[in-house]
């Protein structure tokens, strides 16, 4: 494949061919919603089952072997001319979280599918089977649960999970069942482990790093670890007007200190730390919080500096509630090992990224994606995607550029024009 | 009068005459609930009706001329021999919070009445008419608004507020005429200034400083001013994986930054500061808080020290958000003058006290009570009684001894025999 192969079939807006594609399909696939407003779409909804649909008649449209699978994943498939080739997946997810924006997800979908259109229309051989994966279940919306989809395709799909009911009652099993699939073939999913060659996703970056420093792309290092806990803690209620300041056992004061504890470790450790929920619960003007409730989620590329930060700030929740005279009550809720994206993958990205003249930008990955699912089977390889508006992502302001887009498509075109036979 | 007259007519568990027949009624009048579990009692539910039925009952056997007026006040009166006697009315509330205690408000009322009760067996000439009020509403749960007995037997009262709804859409006019009142008599229950001679009030302090200085009573110094806020933080949302800390703007860690300052204010300026509401609405444990809402409450005897410091605080809360890069939209929500009680009762209330062998503690109230709508009318005091259990009020928890009540009741004898013709 030459350069001369990026010339332009059809004169787009901003002259960017896969990029504006890209553009007007993610405009096309958030039609289909489940709210009124904005856009959402959840596992197996009817919108979910529209934009499966969809993303099915535009994968065969592009010359891909396309099929719906029994988590309803939309998988197409180009073979290599090589009978002993093995596979690449290049996928993301196409359900989304509620008011969610259009390109979570959906732009990894649609920038293997563009790549995967020219590589059928130009004929191109690959020493590897391509195969573009719209998985169906990423976010954990309606089931509570995360990677449905992937965890499927990796071998990992826990079957317990078949019974977990929404919040209508509906089991995972029956929503399946209802929109035609066999829950009993999920199994048969998972892939070869000795067949593949590699897992590629291509993702908005969901922050503002790449934005900040004006680049269009960046090479993901690693998954971060994550560390997640609930705290309750609970002091004594009391009159704002009669209890001295002195005499309190303020839980939002301690909930406060937390607070700004959690965010210095973030700073001086390097890592992320956020207190996403705080609450005191019936809170009144006049009264002095007996209780406050609030999350805390440490994430950190480093296993190790995860841990011996979640370590020292846990020692430091007992010292403030200690001091103050309340409880805290910690409980773990997730404890998520680091994953590292392969040295392979990440070279093969730089490399691509060097040759279209752009700074190589390496940076970790605060967020799950499909890839941590595919982490252990087989090697893994992410690409971010510059964000706009401050890198907003889960809501309507998420945007991304078409220029942007391009640049990804024609970025993981060349790596997987580049790649030797894994 | 002379110590002999506190002889116990009939024996009670504790010995303490008064004390324990406070006990007994509040117990009785606690029996009277519109919730099936705990003490809730609102203004002109069949519950109020009862208890104001069953205290004009108690207030009628104790030789009161009594009657119940348009507030749904009940008054219990004994005059003076003295044709130009003026009027000392003895009052606090009985209706109450949701989920209450039995003493908040009802305990300054059944003091007042065992008084009188032991002033009209024993005929006691006082130089004074003495009236025992039962006012209606405190508490403001029904109408958000407080003092509407109280207002109207002050001549303050709102007749806008007749108009107001409860949650319902029955407006307090409609209510009152549900229960056989005509609020257009309202204006005739304020009081002739004139003839008044001071109103004092007992009540349970609702807070920790008696218990922690083991004193049953104290004598209050003056009603705190105070000032409210609510406080809505405005920063940026984003995901908890993927912004990093350095490029944050989260509206919950500039609420918790607000909060140890305010708690900090309290602490430095001798006031009292309070952030009794605070939540991110929709909090995920996932998600940078893009919003946090959040309560402010400061309170000080002394106007010119509350002005200050909330000053201070309004700055420092501008500077926060500038910092970091939040807004913070301050609204203010009362601004109230603290009422001081008059030096003449602070002075009976701490002779009687000292004349019973304790140990005078002088101590500001932060809390409102119905004595602030009698506060430019007529010279107030005020009288607290220690609350077990650290002081905890509005709660099921509120607890006050039998002994503890009859040292109030004999205090409160002593006082109204000792006064001078006002």
């Amino acid at each position: 494949m030459s350069r001369a192969s990026f010339a332009p079939e059809v004169q787009h807006p901003s002259g960017a061919i896969f990029g504006d594609r890209i553009m007007v399909l993610a405009d096309g696939l958030a039609k289909w919603s489940e709210s009124p407003e904005g856009l959402t779409c959840t596992f197996l909804s009817a919108a979910h089952r529209a934009v499966a649909n969809e993303i099915a008649e535009l994968m065969t449209a592009a010359g891909l072997d396309t099929a719906i699978d029994a988590t309803a994943n939309v998988v197409g498939r180009y073979n290599s001319k090589r009978p002993s080739a093995k596979t690449i997946i290049v996928g993301s997810h196409y359900d989304t979280v509620r008011d969610a924006g259009k390109y979570d997800g959906r732009l990894g979908i649609l920038v293997g599918l563009v790549v995967a259109e020219h590589i059928v229309q130009n004929r191109l051989d690959l020493p590897f089977n391509l195969e573009v994966a719209a998985f169906s279940e990423e976010e954990g919306v309606r089931f509570s649960t995360s990677y449905v989809g992937s965890s499927a395709v990796a071998g990992r799909f826990n079957a317990d999970l078949l019974d977990r009911r929404d919040k209508h009652g509906t089991s995972l099993a029956e929503a399946l069942r209802a929109a035609g699939h066999d829950p009993k073939t999920i199994p048969s999913l998972a892939r070869d482990r000795a067949g593949l060659a590699g897992y590629l996703e291509v993702h908005i970056e969901q922050g503002p790093v790449l934005l900040a420093e004006n680049l269009p792309v960046g090479v993901v290092t690693e998954i971060a670890g994550n560390s997640r806990f609930l705290v309750r803690v609970e002091g004594e209620a009391g009159h704002a007007g009669t209890v001295p300041m002195a005499l309190r056992h303020d839980a939002a004061a301690a909930a406060a200190e937390i607070t700004l504890m959690v965010e210095q470790y973030g700073k001086e450790f390097g890592l992320l730390g956020t207190v996403g929920r705080l609450a005191v619960p019936n809170g009144a003007i006049n009264l002095v919080p007996g209780v406050c409730e609030m999350s805390l989620d440490i994430r950190s590329g480093n296993d190790a500096t995860r841990k011996t930060a979640v370590a020292g700030i846990l020692a430091n929740i007992a010292r403030i509630a200690d001091r103050r005279g309340v409880t805290a009550t910690c409980l773990e809720v997730l404890d998520e090992a680091a994953v590292p994206c392969s040295t392979r993958f990440q070279n093969a990205f730089a490399a691509a990224i060097a040759r279209a003249g752009l700074s190589v930008r390496r940076l970790p990955s605060g967020a799950g994606h499909d890839a941590v699912m595919f982490s252990g089977i087989t090697d893994i390889g992410m690409l971010f995607v510059r964000c706009g508006n401050g890198g907003v992502s889960h809501s309507p302001r998420e945007t991304v550029e078409a220029r942007d887009a391009d640049i990804a498509a024609r970025i993981l075109l060349d790596v997987l024009s580049n790649l030797d036979q894994a």
